[in-house]
């Protein structure tokens, strides 16, 4: 049975190997998270390239059929050199979520939501334009998302959330966007608070579609018991203290890498 | 002419510079900043130890005469590994800033706030309470003051500003503490907001302490120009963009150097 190897720098992508498990129940998934290095959306797109393609030789030497890039940043600058270097296909999560996103559309108005490393590569309009040139994107960074979702600041009702998420949106709002792509793997814990704040509006989270893709791309599952195992680069305390939360299902371990 | 190393995560410590080229205005500085690592606040302190030293190295490789570890969490974690591998003195700013908030409390009831990787340390409190075995010391950790100050995010009549400032500021505020350390060199830029939050408790910035320290250390200055300079490890633009605001001065170039 095939391996997919799955690399983010932390522990959102772990929000995409629950739908990948979920949609191929007979895989057995290794995921990277580059705990040590995190985050990657402020950081130049030379070093974000030169930390993925370290981690991705990682998963390499560990046997994967398939490489996903979980982490928005990165499949956002890093997929090209990724690639180049690998022998198996390398999905990331810009493509797939701008196919979602075009689909779901309504009336060709699309907002996308992410790092300010993600939004500056204009990736994502690249590849909505792509798709649709008639689209009207409006691509807006929220560096403020991700450390709220760590600190576990994502209730709806509460004020400081709602400030700062209607700061961010009111671009996208006064846009009148019809769908939103949620760029960033973290984002999905604030959905119930993005939703509350742009009624009307569809939310588009990659990690559906990506498992779909990789579904077809693999042979069909043999109804064995799969593994699944992780690996971080920081030590793996922070990383087990929060991964159930966002795989969905219990995380009892972790090895320590060291990917210099 | 002396040459100090000063070292940082990120930008935050060229505020420490800035109170080192004020108090010794003939010495040379050279400042790395980390930040294809950045930040450190939310690592464990093995990955900042590691990271600190191969940090030091490459100023110690540029020879320099005295390092000043500008970090918070640096100094919190890692003092104890740069003072046995360098042949020069390290002072680091927890002691400092500890010996500075002793100096200004009127009731000892000391606060401390500073990233997760700092309070999880205790190393302030560890200070403190050597300094003054007797104090009340109430230490929290603040994780979105860095994002905060680093989104520019820092007028205290905001009310996305007020609402995380109070909302850090509560524990601290029912404790009643008179003197409040700012245990990160972003805080600064939020001291209008937090003072706002605390009236008449007196802030403590370990800056001008640490520059008073380095000049009882080094020979007196001989009125000759000095020459400052800047090494970062992720590519220099983000650094470059924001530098002039920390030091008070303008940065004109920042070197690009690889610590693997």
């Amino acid at each position: 049975m095939a391996r997919i190897g799955i690399f983010d720098s932390g522990v959102g992508g772990l929000t995409v190997q629950r739908a990948l498990i979920e949609a191929l129940p007979g895989a057995d998934t290794i995921y990277l998270g580059d705990t040590a290095r995190l985050p990657y959306g402020t950081k130049s797109a030379a070093t974000v390239t030169q930390y993925s393609l370290r981690s991705a030789r990682v998963l390499e030497a560990r046997g994967i059929d398939l490489l996903v890039v979980a982490c928005n940043t990165a499949s956002a600058v890093a997929l090209p050199a990724l690639r180049a270097a690998l022998p198996m296909p390398v999905i990331g999560v810009v493509e797939p979520g701008a196919r979602a996103a075009v689909k779901a559309t309504t009336g060709g108005r699309i907002g996308v939501i992410g790092t300010a490393g993600t939004i500056g590569s204009g990736a994502y309009t690249a590849a909505l334009r792509a798709l649709r040139p008639d689209a009207l994107v409006v691509a807006w960074a929220c560096p403020l998302f991700v450390p709220l979702a760590e600190e576990g600041w994502t209730d709806p009702a509460d004020e400081v959330v709602r400030g700062v998420v209607r700061r961010y949106l009111a671009p996208l709002k006064a846009e009148r966007i019809d769908t939103l792509v949620l760029g960033c793997t973290h984002y999905p814990l604030l959905r119930a608070a993005i939703a509350a704040e742009l009624p009307g509006v569809t939310l588009v989270d990659s990690a559906e579609t990506v498992a779909a893709e990789v579904k077809a791309l693999l042979p069909a599952s043999t109804g064995r018991a799969a593994t699944h195992r992780f690996l971080v680069t920081d030590t793996p305390e922070k990383f087990l203290a929060v991964a159930g939360r966002f795989l969905g299902r219990p995380v009892e371990s972790a090895e320590h890498v060291d990917v210099e």
